[in-house]
């Protein structure tokens, strides 16, 4: 997706050879048009396969996938990273570790929310080593529900999270895929060919 | 407004007198057309006011920050809850305290993305001792910025939330206000009228 990559390209950080800081459009200001024609470019990519729920983890999942929520007309349903003392009756539950926060978080849905008659889109800002888009997709077979795929905003290929999604059977749809960010800049996949 | 007042009444839950969970629509699950639609309503009633930002908390404020962004067609900005190991430059910082999870948060917006030349709309999912919506404003005067009001979905309007920003000088426009939680029932404010 050309105004994503170039928005990538332009206000991208380099912090180190695996960590690029998207705050200026992504993960603190957010650029709300941008995500708007996210919305657009995966229900275009989605919109044959039955979605009934757009599932992500807060917080900066949260942005893009009410976007493509409402582009599908279906609800957003995000996983907490912790349990709301006001949720007291039943729900799913499984581990997800940050390697860029080097902690492993328990991520929770309701079992109000998630049931075998949801098809879900996986929503996520960055996919490194896939870890929470696998947890949302456990979430999901815990309650039965279908995985349709899973669509990333920024997908740092050299690592790998494409893999272990694609092994785990999950369709990765990547609106840009970074291919290094070696000598403090980024490198997108199809740039050095 | 009426589609969130129906929203508040039909699947609202009464925890005690004090709390209102309202994970079906809004904290966990998220209507995307109603927060949609509340873009419109904030629109209408503030487009005016010169607004170049939308300032909101994660996690449950960004779901209707970014939609009254795109309807602004301004950024959204996110305070954070913990300074990211990315944020090593300068940002502004303050207390709030949630009387719900008995907690007090430093929270943060980095100083590249709010100035005096903005003025901003602050946009929260509840307003009710008004920690947040005030700690929000105290981010944006250490920034120089302009706060044009406070756009809130639920309004507890039992507790003193609404005083003290009316106290601070904000202007406060709530679409739904809760009047009490007594007898496991919602009231809204009118209704006992």
């Amino acid at each position: 997706m050309d105004a994503l990559k170039r928005k990538v390209m332009e206000d991208g950080v380099v912090i180190d050879e695996r960590i690029l800081k998207v705050d200026g459009f992504l993960n603190h200001q957010i650029d709300a048009g941008l995500m708007y024609e996210i919305g657009e470019v995966f229900h275009s990519q989605f919109q044959d396969q039955g979605i009934t729920k757009i599932l992500t983890i807060e917080a900066s999942g949260i942005a893009p996938a009410i976007m493509v929520a409402h582009r599908f007309n279906v609800p957003c349903l995000f996983a907490k990273k912790a349990k709301p003392s006001t949720l007291n009756q039943g729900y799913y539950q499984t581990d997800v570790h940050s390697f860029t926060k080097n902690k492993t978080n328990s991520v929770i849905v309701s079992n109000e929310f998630l049931s075998d008659q949801d098809t879900v889109l996986i929503i996520d800002d960055f996919l490194a080593n896939g870890e929470a888009a696998l947890g949302l997709h456990r979430l999901a077979q815990q309650a039965g529900a279908k995985t349709a795929g899973v669509g990333i905003l920024v997908e740092k290929s050299f690592q790998p999270g494409r893999a272990r999604l694609e092994e785990a059977g999950l369709v990765v749809s990547s609106l840009c895929q970074v291919a290094s960010l070696k000598g403090n800049k980024v490198t997108l996949l199809g740039d050095d060919q």
